[in-house]
């Protein structure tokens, strides 16, 4: 960086008087800066002030000394404050005090905050006494100033100046602050100035000039302090942008009861209606509100406490949203019955909160309708679509892992899924928690409110299985140590047993002691009309990703135009049909395959009758097998110990003693091992080993590159003709009832032309045969997966055979990073993410520099081949905005996700829209 | 495809007599008939005749029909015959006799090959044997020709014929054909017919006309007889192609002791020595040489026999090679004297003939240099560099497993690491045979001569430490099964004991009954000149992946001119440093590993010193850790099953009557349980359970995409510290020993800029605190490896923190395609291959349509940011012929191999420069 003497853009000017500058200015003001200065420039009652550029900061930053001319520059700012105000900066008389505070366009923890009632030294502490004849505030305010200017400018640590306050309330009797006498504080004074010359090595510097430069100094320098560092490093903000430093003539709300401070939001932050929320303190400085010390008022109060006070305050309030077009959270203070603004900024605010307001303020004219549907944060309104703990709730929270599917749920434990359904028929409600879970689980997870396991990653079963229920579930929770043998759990340090109260919340992956209390999701009129307003706006279309009429439903209700991923595995994970499944998988023969896939057919065919009618008029699209088939096998591992284990017993029973005798004889633990033992017969061992011998022969050293997807179709074609058959079939029922049902048949993880060739034509010949047994046209659209980056370079060949083209980006992600989404959850992601390595997680948000250029490079290739071809996303990118800004700009025509998030993406999708047309008003009053 | 009636270009003339056309018309005339066109075009002796053009066949293949104008080119053409041999077709009086037969531009098993003496009939019989004075040679020349006609275009199994000579020989007591006389070969023919008639359904045709339009007719459908189509699927070549027909005029070498028939070699195909080389049988048809009836002499002996013709043999083979400037395959006749040509072709030669004839035409200067060097087919030479079964051995192949290491072994067969260890040391040559091999196997690799595994891919532990030791190894052979308990092994249906003699060929997969002989490799003066041609030719540097000295010195003789590849995990293999690995890796804090890591840090610094020496001069680039570290740690399963089998015995011992007595009780089975339960302590079995947790804690759903590569050195810093201050300590050490050592530093698996700035500062860091500690500058190179699809597409700013870039393409294509090597080739890869899904094994060919374009981005990309930016690559397609030639295209730096595959990538890298420049002479004479 080039640094020189103040000269060049941006340096000319080292310092702006509040009424130069404006909102647009934030660059150079700070946030807090250009928003003091838009004020004054509209002539609200700003205590003036002037702000330091950012400009500036940077160059003591580079340098360790102040730009040249900053010191003329500030010499200037203090005499036309002593102009505005009549009062002198360290002169007899009343003395001008300063606030100085930092402000950087970004807002950032960390960094030095606040110092008020700078100018007072032992002199000037006696000209504000005499000017306010209050010499007890006078004292009141030097006694903090020397306590924020040794902490935060001295950095001497806050408590060693508490102590001594403490010790002076103890020896006085004072119950608070306000009851210390002007003796007392007297006292304080100096004791504090004694403390700042032990600890600091020289004297508090009297000259409120000195004073000033070393608060300015320390604003600059808490820029770069660690915390700051860390958080600019984490966040991608550039170490070059610094921060500005407001200084402000001070008011003070502590001259007595006509004065006060507060804090008050132009409509609830929490509910978002219309009507002014907040608090104030009478006779305080901002800080005591913060403090806690009192507790202040709701500002509804204020109208009775100082009438005209407050009718300025709701006409300010209003201006300052219209002029603002948003919620505004604005720090106020009152001296002797006279309103001063000290700050306004954009107001936080609940999803519920954001949701009203934007959609009020269209109604009122605020805002267009374009500009309410960019005003909600489609990740906050995420909170809005599940069922959520209570936020006022007390909660003790045992363990963090990871959510892996979002809601909250209570329930008792259970440490088996059998047990989770015995309960959960008799209308218990339970929490499954699980090592990790199999397909031998799913009636526990059926019947459980919410799921937990210990191990996994977001892509394990409990989590997909989850999700696709919409259940909530924290996986890969280490902390959660299950043992099995005495039915106990343990947290971290705690011990549960069965049937023990827990509740987990799958947004945040928190696992917490006991029931508590949840609050249902709604879709309030708001939300519908914002909602109703992005659909006019976006050009995306939203499809959402289920497996069951139930789900499709749930989707249609929620704005899906169509089904962008039916995968058909979880259908065959159902308890009934596990067996068959297992059945057709353990087939030695292509004939004893079929027989089993003979059976499953009429199933598959009912799956899709019921979703294909559920989603009439829609396009469905429907994934082919595409998980390894040891995934419905039982874990190799466990067999394997079971099997050695019955092995050894029935080795031992052989050359017993006798097998009674022997158990009898044994204590508890050798008891329980004999009846396990006569629990495994030879033929059930037997038929163990072969069902080990078999999960063996499929168990692979990466499951997710191995065989699976439409590798299966190409090994096993008569899995793929028997569901292209059972779709058909489906669409030929319906169709013939009258029924308008749209398949669409997807191949998964296709990386090669030929493979898509292939498969398009076993599923062609399939439906040529349904045509012919049936009469009925089944032609539908053909397409595929571009799921790994083979695809993606290959796509216009890949083209060629294909309708249409669904971006799975869970896959594309992990194959293109050669991250396993399973292992780098747990292992090394949250290390690269904390590092700064990667800015987010890529499967949270699309990787826009590496995945994202395959997925382009995709889109174009294809579309050169097939200008026609339908491009879509199933991936769970496609409920995530920022990803869906991608997706829009690379033209793709819809974004598939979890029924959940439909509303999200449908917002998301328009905002996207409206971002390239009508660009964003809201930047401004941040 | 369009076809019209014989019009459009190609379809003009249908009908080449052989003086019209030459040896650049392989398209239209296939290779047989361009090369009989070319000999007649140069005056030598072949019979006339006539090539119909491959495009009347395709015309054929769409239409079933004859082109218009095809029948009267034919007779147009056999009215031309008759001219030139003042015979007649059918006529009276010496009959003019054809051959027919296939010739395809590209030669295809499984298609219609030959059909002699065409023409021939119950009347023109009569004509040959008046005009040859010779009925018997007449009467035998009709039997076969019934036989092939039959057979060939009547599709009648040639048994049938068979059936019938061999009753008549039996019949009269004959021993041989041609102890068969006039009356039998007339009641043969008789009988033929009466087949012929029986079989087809109609007479044999009279009409010699009829028979030649049936026979080409024949030819033409062979084209698409299924075994035809097949290969062509598999091979990808286009349907359209068509085969052309040669009809030629019969000559006659069994016309009496002046005659003959045989096939001669320019060069011995077997040596290269400059020697005719071949065979012949006087008074004989071609068809008796193949049929194996009478043995044939060697050519040497045609001297003696009719030393006329020898010497014009002689001349026409010398001008044949030389016209072909290439080793002639040539088949000819003597009819009375008279020597013929029928065919000649490039000569299937070995690859030490391949070497020496390219070596030795090049002397003679027949070729170029440049030529010589084109000439050696890479692939095939490949034989030379390993032992290999001797080619005339005798073999009883077992079964047939994943070729993993080429190279030959023969010994005895042991089940287990010790127990080869202790043979080994006896020096006795031992094949270890295990399911899988793990790290705790290294010893018995070591002192085996092959490792032979039923489990694993080509990327499995025995594949990859055996291919580093150059040992034979043959991988995931389903069809052994060791049985551990009673010390066998079946493989397939045979049972072996451990101490029994087997030979595995790591080249080919084949596992093999007994000892069997095998050949030393040698790398001749011819194939060292070849060689040094090749170096002056070729822009590509050649390295060699290498972890040892000694395997850095075995490279550097055979050439390399650095090492592209120095893994430093298998360092970490050995014995003595594995217990310290796995105490690093089990270690549970930073500084537990750290102290773990102080004792690696000399081993390291050793290891590298060594390799550095090895290759003074020469750069050497190591790549940091790379494996996941549960590589390092025994399988979880294996542990699983002993720690439950431990708890098991425990608990039944402290319950049961006494442990001595259950044991002593027991029957054989169960006293050895009782002993191994003895040998399991509780002290054991509690730190086994450690392992099992660490190790539980560790492993991964999918290893290769897991915490693994630069991961590692982000995750624990310290251990790629520890490396690169070993790296910089030998360096220093070398350096002021003044040994020019030249590391370069690479780190694995990047695929975000990021992850290469850090681990860059963390080497650099190592390397100024080397410089530091020792004064000795130790600045190196530092780069990364291209290995996962994000690398290649943000390829550009990961080269802004690369000195160079190294392409780990086996990595690369199995996260470009999704596949997992291991799981692919053992489960999938096979059955796309056979179906022709892939064309190559894109693990053994770089598959240029996918993972070559993002290997070509990544070199424009990062050449873009770094003009200067060095490229290599160091998967195992370095090695590889086809890939080394888009390499070559790619503009990379160099190729980095296995130290025996040095010399095939010098050869192909010369041939990729080659055929840039100088093109290809070499294939107009195939």
């Amino acid at each position: 960086m080039e640094v020189g003497g103040g000269s060049g853009p941006g340096w000319d000017k080292l310092l702006y008087m509040f009424e130069e500058g404006n909102a647009r200015m934030r660059q150079i003001l700070g946030g807090k800066g250009a928003n003091l200065a838009e004020m004054t420039r509209i002539g609200l009652p700003v205590p003036p002030g002037f702000t330091i550029t950012a400009q500036a900061c940077v160059y003591y930053s580079a340098t360790g000394s102040f730009p040249s001319g900053l010191d003329e520059a500030l010499d200037d700012g203090i005499r036309a404050l002593e102009r505005r105000t009549g009062k002198s900066f360290g002169g007899e008389g009343e003395p001008l005090l300063l606030s100085v505070r930092s402000g950087a366009a970004v807002s950032m923890p960390g960094m030095m905050d606040t110092i008020l009632n700078l100018g007072l030294n032992d002199r000037t502490v006696r000209g504000l006494a005499g000017a306010t004849g209050d010499l007890r505030f006078a004292l009141d305010c030097y006694r903090r100033f020397l306590t924020m200017f040794g902490n935060v400018v001295l950095r001497i640590p806050h408590d060693r100046f508490e102590d001594r306050l403490s010790a002076e309330k103890a020896r006085v009797n004072a119950r608070y602050d306000v009851d210390l006498g002007p003796e007392s504080l007297e006292r304080l004074c100096g004791e504090y100035k004694q403390l700042i010359r032990a600890s600091s090595g020289s004297d508090f510097p009297q000259d409120p000039r000195q004073q000033l430069a070393m608060a300015v100094r320390a604003v600059f320098e808490s820029w770069n302090n660690p915390r700051a560092r860390v958080y600019r490093q984490v966040n991608r903000i550039p170490d070059d942008l610094g921060t500005a430093v407001n200084v402000q003539c001070m008011v003070f709300g502590n001259t007595g009861s006509d004065s006060g401070t507060g804090v008050v939001f132009t409509r609830d932050p929490a509910t978002g209606a219309r009507e002014l929320y907040g608090e104030y303190l009478p006779n305080a400085q901002g800080e005591d509100v913060v403090a806690g010390i009192r507790t202040p008022r709701p500002i509804s109060q204020l109208a009775g406490d100082m009438p005209q006070v407050y009718q300025e305050l709701v006409r300010l309030c209003e201006l300052l949203e219209r002029h603002y077009a948003d919620i505004q959270d604005i720090e106020f203070t009152v001296e002797h019955g006279r309103l001063y603004v000290l700050q306004t900024r954009a107001a936080k605010r609940t999803a519920a909160a954001a949701v009203k307001a934007a959609w009020d303020m269209a109604q009122e004219g605020l805002l267009s309708r374009e500009e309410a549907v960019l005003r909600v944060d489609p990740d906050q309104v995420v909170k809005l679509l599940h069922r959520n703990i209570d936020p006022r709730a007390k909660l003790e929270v045992l363990a963090t892992g990871l959510p892996a599917s979002p809601g909250a749920a209570s329930g008792r434990v259970v440490l088996d899924a059998d047990r989770a359904e015995e309960l959960g028929q008799q209308g218990e409600r339970v929490i499954l928690v699980r090592p990790e879970t199999t397909p031998d689980d799913i009636h526990g997870i059926v019947a459980a409110q919410g799921v937990l396991t210990s191990r996994g990653g977001m892509t394990c079963h409990a989590a997909i299985v989850a999700r696709h229920m919409g259940k909530p579930c924290v996986v890969g929770c280490d902390a959660v140590r299950v043992e099995p043998d005495s039915r106990e759990l343990r947290i971290g340090e705690r011990r549960l047993r069965e049937g023990d109260l827990i509740s987990i919340d799958g947004a945040t992956g928190r696992v917490i002691l006991g029931e508590v209390p949840l609050v249902e999701p709604e879709l309030s009129p708001e939300f519908q009309g914002i909602l109703a307003w992005a659909d006019e706006f976006r050009r995306l279309k939203v499809r959402a990703n289920a497996d069951t009429p139930q789900d499709a439903q749930k989707a249609r209700s929620l704005g899906a135009q169509g089904i962008g991923l039916c995968r058909t595995e979880h259908m065959f994970m159902d308890a009934g049909r596990l067996p068959v499944m297992q059945e057709m998988i353990m087939a030695e023969t292509e004939e004893e395959r079929k027989r089993a896939l003979d059976r499953l057919l009429p199933m598959q065919q009912k799956d899709f009758e019921g979703i294909l009618k559920a989603m009439e008029g829609y396009p469905v699209t429907i994934r082919l097998l595409d998980p390894p088939l040891h995934e419905f096998l039982p874990n190799v591992e466990e067999l394997a110990v079971e099997v050695a284990k019955g092995r050894l017993l029935l080795e031992l029973e052989g050359g017993d003693a006798g097998p009674s005798g022997g158990a009898g004889a044994a204590g508890e633990g050798g008891a329980r091992v004999g009846r396990s033992s006569r629990a495994i017969s030879p033929g059930d061992l037997a038929r163990k080993e072969e069902v080990l011998r078999k999960a063996r022969a499929l168990a692979e050293f990466n499951p997710m590159l191995g065989l699976r997807g439409c590798r299966l179709g190409i090994v096993y074609p008569e899995i793929y003709h028997m569901q292209a058959r059972a779709i058909f079939l489906a669409t030929a029922a319906l169709r013939r009832a009258g029924i308008d049902a749209r398949p669409e048949i997807m191949m998964p993880l296709v990386g090669h032309p030929r493979e898509l060739e292939v498969t398009r034509a076993l599923v062609q010949q399939a439906a040529e045969e349904v045509r012919r047994e049936t009469g009925v046209d089944v032609t539908c659209p053909i397409g595929t997966m571009i799921e790994v980056p083979r695809a993606c370079v290959a796509a216009d060949r890949v083209a060629d055979h294909a309708d249409f083209f669904s971006f799975g980006t869970n896959d594309l992600t992990q194959t293109t990073f050669g991250f396993s989404r399973d292992d780098a959850e747990g292992k090394f992601l949250p290390i690269y993410l904390e590092q700064g390595i990667l800015r987010d997680n890529p499967f949270a948000v699309l990787d826009g520099d590496g995945v994202g250029v395959l997925v382009e490079m995709a889109c174009r290739l294809g579309r050169k081949t097939r200008p026609d071809l339908k491009l879509g996303v199933c991936g769970e990118h496609g409920g995530e905005p920022r990803s869906i800004a991608l997706f829009h700009r690379f033209g793709l025509d819809y974004v598939s996700c979890s029924p959940y998030r439909v509303p999200i993406a449908r917002l998301a999708a328009a905002q996207a829209q409206l971002r390239e047309t009508v660009g964003e008003r809201e930047k401004v009053g941040e």
